[in-house]
């Protein structure tokens, strides 16, 4: 769609210009899209236009909304208009994507962050309990291995995906690879969470889940919930470039889940499952 | 609390190690907070513990739901617990915060996240008219101007406060500095928009909003919500060390923002409202 970056003025300052000099600044394009269920607005979420049917799969599907791609009928952008700021033409926003759910899908809690608990027990552990109860994949049963050198390699390759980033240095991406180091696909988004639920919603869209033998890397830091997504499309290895948080860590740790870290130049620290990533001179 | 960081064992590989060596990690602890209003739980945000308070009225502020602190008659954890694993005993999780509101504040609408709009219209023009509506305070008659030097020594006061990241690469900090580049406040999270609802809610409870005459300076990106917080507590500059996104610096644009982005070493880009940055010579 084309808009994945946009031009600015800019007043710029460095050390020869301390006044500063106007320019013209390459920036990532930012914005909502709604993701209505049948009549009902489900969420709306700040992205990077593009690839927004894979987002929205992957989106509900860590939001436990849908299990499979079966469990979507049929995904439309409403055919509203807003006046464009340029022409004053009528244009579609492409912000609204009207979802129709299977009959045999429950309908989801209203409210997606509103999380239901009856006893004051909320803590990491329930998280992870119930990320178990509700993965349809096994990690702990995935036998997976890549090598060392496959996985010290990657950030290179995802750093040639990123686009718009090297233009705005405002974007994040994830990329999905094989254990041979093959890409298979990468997203980028303002968004780490987005650019990782388009990545998710990819592999749902094309029969790879459970995505055994893949590493999913990204450029950002490693939070709970990367981890979860990665345990719900059954991906085995999850690394970046980043620190992961403890709560990633302990997720990783009970559910087979194997997280690398910091992988930079030649360095890498493994903080789950490690036996999956073969080590050594191979 | 003393929960910010944790240790976990890690397979550390590197140029001299390549069959990995066994280390101890200090990760960034993450946490899920459940924020009640009454008997309804209303939302659920992962973060560093810690601030909890600061962080609920900043994230109900930028929420819509209270237009002040004076919306919040008490807050106070549940007296549920949880076993401690480590050591069997009975603690409580502080991550459920009970907050009762004043009668006079509208009940907020079910589910934070369920944009209603009633015509497919949704764009990022209609995000900012409703922010410029919303917001108590118009940045655009505020007067405050700040050296170019002293936005150029923030990076390095905002570094100096990030205890937590130091040892973990984990967090994001957000720090409220007055225009003479004096700290008033600096708090870390692991996720950028927590941060910026703790500094936030720092302001709010310290009775310092409209923040006239203050900067924001964030460590992480800067999209259209970190903008629409900025705004929404009158502080009139807003600068950080990466890159804004187009709808962020719309946002300043058209609410009177100075916006500042890649502020690193003798360097920085002015988006928008740059008259407030005095420049050359000083």
């Amino acid at each position: 769609m084309g808009r994945v970056t946009t031009r600015h003025r800019v007043v710029r300052l460095d050390g020869r210009h301390p006044e500063g000099t106007t320019a013209v600044d390459t920036l990532a394009v930012e914005e909502p899209l709604e993701i209505r269920l049948g009549a009902t607005s489900y969420a709306t979420t700040m992205r990077t236009p593009g690839h927004d049917l894979e987002l929205a799969h992957g989106f509900l599907s860590a939001e436990g909304v849908i299990a499979g791609p079966e469990d979507v009928v049929s995904a439309r952008y409403c055919t509203g208009t807003v006046e464009d700021e340029e022409t004053g033409l009528a244009r579609n926003t492409y912000n609204v994507l009207q979802i129709a759910l299977a009959d045999s899908v429950p309908p989801p809690r209203a409210g997606r962050t509103t999380v239901t608990s009856s006893a004051c027990g909320i803590c990491g552990t329930d998280a992870i309990e119930a990320l178990r109860r509700d993965s349809r994949f096994d990690l702990r049963a995935d036998r997976t291995s890549v090598a060392a050198g496959t996985v010290l390699g990657l950030p290179d390759e995802l750093r040639r995906a990123q686009r718009a980033f090297s233009s705005t240095g405002a974007t994040h991406a994830a990329a999905l690879f094989g254990s041979d180091g093959e890409l298979l696909v990468a997203r980028e988004d303002i968004g780490r969470h987005n650019a990782v639920d388009k990545v998710v919603g990819w592999a749902m869209l094309s029969g790879r889940r459970p995505a055994t033998g893949c590493v999913l890397m990204v450029s950002g830091r490693i939070g709970f919930e990367l981890a979860q997504k990665s345990v719900l499309a059954g991906i085995p290895v999850l690394a970046g470039i980043s620190a992961p948080t403890a709560l990633a860590v302990r997720t990783a740790d009970e559910t087979g889940l194997t997280l690398a870290g910091f992988v930079r130049g030649d360095r890498m620290s493994i903080y789950a499952n490690s036996e999956r990533i073969l080590r050594g001179r191979h």
